[in-house]
């Protein structure tokens, strides 16, 4: 009755016991400091990010790094080892051959993958002497991950969400308040850089960009040195806190003898991609198998797809170091599309480098694209995606599609990094405006 | 490094093959017929329900009854079996030396236990005949459950929502319409006991039992017999459905070799109190075990602890059959609470009599403590309990905390019967007014 091939046994105790730093075996662009355009040291990095954070980040010589067993048992407590799941109605909707299979990151309770690196840096920091922790968040879901992380470590914690969600989705903030956090709306007047913001327009918006800098700059000023920041994605220790994703599901394929012909994944500011991908990308760089990697990210913030590769500020205000990376430019202002959590001009620079060596591949949608696939995977799996993941969704199907097209029997593995349902006022928004919500075949 | 008593084994194998029918064991009051006040027919129900929910409704000779292949299945793609958890968390927090365990009905992809009965009632419509099925929803759990099921047994559904809940949750509504289904908000124009509702008071918020009475007058009006009604609780059919989750629970606890002392539901109309518990009473009943249970209901609506055990009508417009139960009166219009899935006047009649018969306990709790119970379950176990489950979240605690007074390490089990993410309003007003989010240990 039950088909045997959407499920695995995996259980806690085939949670990793180490991350996998991918940075060891392709190596890392240098960061550089601004001020002098010369490689960056742990000193000069030693004011923004806890020590353990700072080392993982300049770190390219250690391929893994031991997951700390406090770290594993909050990651068991909340939800790891996450389902493989097969779309079989997905799959008979399509009409296709391809079987399609999607790594449950929605199941967490602050419904994304962020809670991944969130428990590692609440956990690293509270060691390490931190006792608030300053963060910017887009959409809302990193702030929910590190608010129930920093209330588990018991550590202080001060979000700056960037507005138009803070506006667009109010019930985001009230959970991350439900959790213990203190929430502000970026740009705000609690920071010098986004009192100059609001200077120049009161009704300014906000990106990614602007709150990651009103967050460093509250850190920095700190002359205790117990405030930290903390960074959701983008960053290389950030990517390799998610390869717990990537791990479990080579695990979960393993048991299930499933090698993917393609792994596709929706993309920001890279961290649910990357932790998703880098362990299966090992495989490959040792000829082990013969994935192709799609990454999937929005037309409107098309940082891979139209993006320079070049050195950036991460920032808006140019407060951080320089990443070499694709970028949109540190004042790229995208409009408010509703996967808020895509909205960042930047790239990070592992993906970076691996997409401008071929290594992966990108693709760009529209939001009426993201939301036809959104309905489309709701009314088939009964999941209602986040629109950041539905490019992921989109990217999967679009491949399903072209495997109908050729007869061929494809396996497609994509990363649910996500829940939509604190997002249902971009779906009334879709439905009301949109004649045919499914994508049609 | 992971204590395994939080955690069982359980696969999809383990999905119950019959549902438990405790009609047969205690018997069920008769429903009368208001009109001759004479015990109903099948023929009598029949205008109102598909033919197998009117055996079911009036079975009381069958102990088990065997669950459909096409439901078992639905009901692996849709997260069973649920897990069994250990709050460990809590208990530090209460310093209790309790154990408290919950059964996870929040992991279902609507959020909530009525799943398990939509899926059911869905299937056996299809295959009666139905093409268009109306119901109404409090809270919206129900109306998004059964617009997935009616969607994914490719059923047409008309949700009549109480007014309140659609204009307090209107991302609710957002769901139900992206699975497909159609939603008024009631009373509504579109029948006539809601036209005569408005025009008595256009303004009026409505209550389940108005939006009952439409769901049911747009059912027995269509001269086709297509058009037939759903019932998401109080109905014993429904409450039959949800004993998956008890049977699952026996099955966890004995293979974690746990007796319970006591079992906690919230209840409104019934169905996820009655589906958790009754398995286990079935145990009692057989003098196997010794288990107390205890349903907890808000003090705005306290049928149990403040209603009449009589003859009622299910409706506020009285076109359904009456049945015995504890009742505050059909016409009962209760404060809007933000458990809107407990603001119903009666009670399911078996659950009425266990309660009469002092087979089950009951106690009532306000608003605030409600809540109280929800942030202090969210901060210690990260999940956002919904408002209806926090009323056994606060019940599980006192417990909890009168076992720590007596030093006694009794077992608590309550479920967990949803997820708050839809209800954020309500913790937003809450946490703005209240000094003490916690409760205080």
């Amino acid at each position: 009755m039950f088909p045997k091939d959407g499920r695995t046994t995996l259980t806690v105790d085939d949670i990793p016991k180490k991350w996998y730093n991918i940075a060891a075996d392709i190596g890392s662009p240098e960061i550089l400091n601004p001020a002098t355009m010369k490689p960056v040291t742990a000193a000069d990095l030693a004011p923004v990010f806890c020590k353990t954070s700072v080392d993982q980040e300049l770190d390219t010589t250690h391929r893994f790094i031991d997951i700390p067993d406090p770290v594993r048992e909050a990651y068991a407590q909340f939800g790891r080892v996450t389902p493989l799941q097969r779309a079989y109605h997905l799959e008979q909707y399509l009409k296709t051959p391809a079987k399609i299979y999607f790594k449950r990151e929605d199941v967490s309770p602050t419904g994304s993958h962020k809670l991944n690196s969130a428990i590692a840096q609440a956990y690293y920091n509270k060691r390490d002497g931190t006792e608030h922790l300053t963060t910017e968040t887009g959409a809302g879901q990193w702030g929910s991950a590190l608010s129930l992380s920093c209330n588990y470590f018991d550590l202080d914690v001060i979000i700056f969400m960037v507005k138009v969600s803070f506006e667009q989705k109010p019930f985001r903030r009230s959970i991350m308040e439900t959790y213990g956090g203190t929430v502000y709306p970026s740009p705000s007047p609690v920071t010098e850089y986004g009192k100059s913001v609001l200077a120049k327009d009161p009704a300014y918006g906000g990106t990614l960009g602007t709150a990651i800098t009103e967050a460093v700059e509250m850190a920095v000023k700190d002359p205790t040195g117990k405030t930290k920041y903390s960074l959701g994605s983008v960053a290389n220790h950030v990517c390799m806190h998610q390869t717990v994703i990537g791990q479990e599901l080579i695990a979960q394929m393993d048991e299930l003898d499933i090698i993917p012909d393609h792994m596709v994944g929706c993309i920001g500011g890279g961290s649910n991609f990357a932790g998703f991908a880098f362990p299966m990308i090992e495989r490959k760089l040792r000829g082990k198998v013969d994935t192709s990697f799609l990454a999937v990210e929005p037309t409107e913030v098309p940082s891979l797809t139209k993006g320079e590769y070049r050195y950036d500020f991460g920032d808006s205000g140019c407060i951080t170091p320089m990443f070499k990376m694709y970028t949109l430019g540190h004042d790229f202002t995208p409009n408010a599309v509703h996967a808020g959590g895509l909205r960042y001009h930047g790239m990070n620079p592992l993906v970076s480098e691996l997409y401008h060596n071929k290594t992966i591949n990108a693709v760009s949608y529209n939001e009426t694209q993201i939301f036809q696939a959104a309905v489309t995977f709701a009314r088939t799996e009964g999941i209602i995606p986040a629109p950041e993941s539905s490019h992921a969704i989109r990217g999967a199907i679009e491949l399903a599609l072209d495997a109908k097209k050729m007869n061929e029997e494809k396996t497609i593995v994509f990363n649910l990094s996500g829940h939509g349902l604190l997002d249902m006022v971009g779906y009334a928004n879709f439905l009301k405006t949109c004649n045919h919500p499914m994508i049609e075949v």
